[in-house]
């Protein structure tokens, strides 16, 4: 079968590789309708260093179940399923208290020695508990926001939980990528009152708009904190969404939040400490979020989309070929394109 | 009237100072019944540059209203009030959040420029939301723990509720000073199932089993990391108090924290950055706490407190006069006391 294999920072080729299969009788192998590049594999497309084995892509994918392990209950062949970014058993302490990125027996797709989405099938590990079984046929027209499931739609919605965003809060999104896009739809859909996107990117901003968001900052750094501390009456934001990672938009997120605000963060640390931590606990600011455990979020939010009330999908604005990954990977570094699809 | 004035780093004098007045119409005078050294007066004395002005000390204290201003309304002269570390107007929005400790029109005891508890008597701001007036005399019996809810028994309670300790839950309490004990008091009144304190003055921890600690963990670094997950059956309590504010005790509590839980700080930090971003994000761990907002708690604890099922005031192993409180510095920083109240 063919597969995305990354060699190295910008290095990404289709490979041809033994087909996937089963080896624990709890494993199922799909079959891929539906996959995409994320913002977080344009971490590695940066910065990888060259490997003659290198390391196989793609965590995000809605597909068709082709076999199952001897061991596999609720999954069985030709079911539609959405694949979470992480696979987990479903029944240890941790998957029964919601959060399956950290399931004893989990992991997640995409890293070294794990196989990955954007290829023409994957192995999946642990499938009773990984995969979510679609009540849609395979070319439905919602796909796009049902992938959207597998990742981003999640992982903005845990931001806003982390975040504490409820009904009439003031919540700030920073970042306009993919995530801090799906941020402000879990906002909106939360009930909060006021959202304030952070971000410059004029596409993306257009559509934070049409999201809900109802302002916008485009400054940085310390304008950016004055700007919306002049939104907020001064005080800043209840919630903040931090949909990016870097030490700067960390120390923005403490700084934006009022007292007694939470920032969720969901964007991955780029750095081993986190920054203004004596501004955070001088102002009780609660700082939470990480992994989202998307696989618990889907039943939450799959009839919001089914029925139209959310539409994620909209965050893909171009869809390629397997073929073409390696350019849609060029072109989301490049920020010519939001979030890119792959059929394979 | 005689007053506590530090004038550098071990140099803690009485000095005689213009007698306490109200100056704003908001003000009430308090003749300090009871004061006492807190943890966190112990920073400056190790640490402060020395000064010809000097700093007046203390911010925790039960006394009797001599005085109050002309737009004071729920608190008169004769009232036994109770005066938490921070002052606060009541009716801001943070005040009516219960977040009194950031307070639009409020401060702190004992910094610079303000006057302190460890006197014969403290202008204290914002009477009407700062001071809780006591339902007993003030020579009564529980006058040591009704003291502790001016700081740390409300700081101990703030870090359990931070950290969300609740019924059966596996909690670590770090430190095991004044605070920490507290911690170990408001786990358990909150519900703990296990309690484990980190700490390794036999005193201290003698009397953190008599408030409810299950476990000891004497240990420190690594091994006191280890020790706790053996006690936890391999992944940590669910919440962390962290009441020292060491980036090392830091470190510990997010790594005893298991997946999902939370740590509560209360503890001033020590550093700007906090350590440990990177795995706090990876085990969805969430970091909140700050400055207790005490006066928010003294109506939750007091009954507690005068019903006798919990006791605070317990913390107290020595009582001096206002001309021996030099001499308390001395001891509570060479760890002879555990806590000293002050009797002006």
């Amino acid at each position: 079968m063919r597969a995305t294999v990354m060699f190295g920072a910008g290095d990404v080729r289709i490979e041809t590789l033994p087909d996937a299969r089963t080896i624990e009788p709890t494993d199922a192998v799909v079959v891929v309708s539906r996959a995409c590049i994320c913002g977080s594999d344009l971490w590695p497309y940066k910065t990888m260093e060259h490997s003659e084995t290198g390391r196989r892509m793609g965590h995000e994918a809605i597909g068709v179940v082709e076999s199952v392990g001897a061991a596999v209950r609720s999954v069985k062949v030709d079911d539609l399923v959405v694949m979470p970014f992480a696979y987990s058993d479903g029944t240890c302490t941790f998957c029964r208290a919601g959060l399956q990125t950290s399931c004893i027996h989990g992991g997640f797709f995409g890293v070294v020695g794990m196989e990955g989405a954007q290829a023409e099938a994957v192995r999946v590990p642990q499938a009773d508990g990984t995969l979510f079984v679609l009540p849609v046929g395979k070319d439905h027209a919602l796909m796009p926001s049902l992938l959207t499931l597998s990742d981003v739609m999640g992982t903005g919605h845990h931001a806003a939980v982390a975040a504490k965003v409820a009904p009439g809060k003031k919540v700030a999104v920073i970042g306009d990528g993919a995530v801090g896009l799906c941020g402000v739809i879990a906002a909106r859909r939360l009930g909060a009152e006021q959202i304030i996107i952070l971000g410059r990117h004029a596409d993306r901003i257009a559509l934070a708009r049409e999201f809900g968001a109802t302002d916008v900052v485009s400054e940085r750094g310390d304008e950016a904190i004055e700007r919306v501390r002049e939104l907020t009456g001064g005080f800043g934001v209840h919630s903040v969404l931090e949909c990016v990672g870097l030490e700067q938009s960390m120390l923005t997120a403490i700084s934006i939040a009022r007292p007694g605000g939470a920032v969720g963060r969901v964007g991955v640390p780029q750095g081993e400490t986190m920054p203004a931590s004596l501004p955070a606990f001088y102002g009780n600011i609660t700082v939470s979020g990480g992994p989202a455990p998307v696989r618990a979020y889907i039943e939450e939010l799959l009839p919001d989309v089914l029925e139209g009330r959310i539409e994620p999908g909209r965050v893909f604005d171009r869809v390629i070929s397997l073929d073409e990954v390696p350019d849609g990977y060029r072109a989301m570094n490049e920020r010519e394109s939001i979030k890119v699809m792959v059929e394979p």
